[in-house]
């Protein structure tokens, strides 16, 4: 009985429309976040700066009261994506289990995906307009998410 | 058949008990988010101040290095958010699938909801003790959503 | 009709593996996380330091501009939660919709969650190798769960 309630609920799931490009940009979003902070702690240590005492004797780092300007514009790349990705995360698995549009949750999904990762380059590159731009983009598509989930719940 | 199990895996989210509550939930949490991180670009473009050089360069911003004290409250704010809200709606997403009790789900989704759109403004606003109330609900509304999956699990 | 929907859908989730395994390491997660929070507070209360002059007011606590250095402390090892946990909870949710590997998700799960509650303490307490070691081990886990949902994505 346990058995076939198993097979029936993730052969449901794997068979939802949007639910596999889902699983598969969530995949991407969070491997570029830890990416990110992968890129901080290499800053960190091509600067040889340490906040904690304990890195800073470890690594023969100089002990900092306050971060690098380098380091901390990739904190703030990072921060960003904590603002907005795990949002998104939640929105991707309500529409999904809603049974929104499927091309729409594709377009939403794939242009959020690849806006964020726009953002981190640009932002860790300084480059202007684009690093707006790829926010914007990944907020229009948090947006049309909530409007589609919305169409979903009072149809 | 996938058409099926489609329709079929739609319609039992849409029908589950407390989904589409906290769907709308999410998604007034997920705007209300997005509205204090506009809330601090519009505080930096207000005080004529930015972190980025090529901001700075492109909106005709002074550079600074550390925050200005009003954005630094509004990135407080935003702060105590990022570490609530996410662990909430998986936590409510949590509760639905597992079957918790209606009633007991619409109150912490609401309480949760109205709690943390009136801390923003208490943050904001520098309203104590409302801000630490409003985040106190939020925080019962946590552990009450916590207990009534426990129960549910060990049923 | 909706009754038997509800009963269907629920029972599905209970019934399917690592489901309750997940619930409660998601619950542990994010009691963590708010222990964190709670702990920041306490130690801002313990040095007598406030950032906001209305919380400096009620607590006749020091207005600071800057956060004390056990306060920093104790805000980067919650910070570290708010890179990794979120993404975790959300990939654990897609593993178990997936129809993952039961024993591989049991033991991502569990490890994911020990190494977190151990990076806390590594983290506050300053003991390194440990807390490096802990992170190293809370990224592994969401690696593995990561290629199990792509074997699953495929299939």
């Amino acid at each position: 009985m346990n058995d076939l309630f198993t097979n029936v609920a993730s052969s449901l799931m794997l068979a939802a429309p949007g639910f596999r490009l889902y699983a598969l940009c969530a995949i991407v979003l969070i491997l570029k976040m830890n990416a990110v902070g992968i890129y901080t702690a290499s800053t960190r240590a091509r600067l040889k700066v340490a906040l904690n005492p304990e890195d800073a004797a470890r690594f023969g780092a100089q002990l900092a009261t306050t971060e690098h300007p380098d380091v901390e514009r990739v904190l703030r790349a990072h921060r960003n994506d904590l603002e907005n990705i795990p949002g998104f995360l939640v929105l991707g698995l309500i529409a999904v289990l809603a049974g929104a549009p499927v091309l729409g949750m594709q377009i939403c999904f794939i242009a959020f995906t690849a806006a964020r990762v726009g953002h981190s380059i640009a932002y860790i590159k300084s480059m202007q307009p684009w690093r707006s731009i790829s926010f914007g983009i990944g907020q229009l598509s948090t947006l049309a998410l909530m409007v589609m989930i919305l169409i979903r719940l009072v149809a």
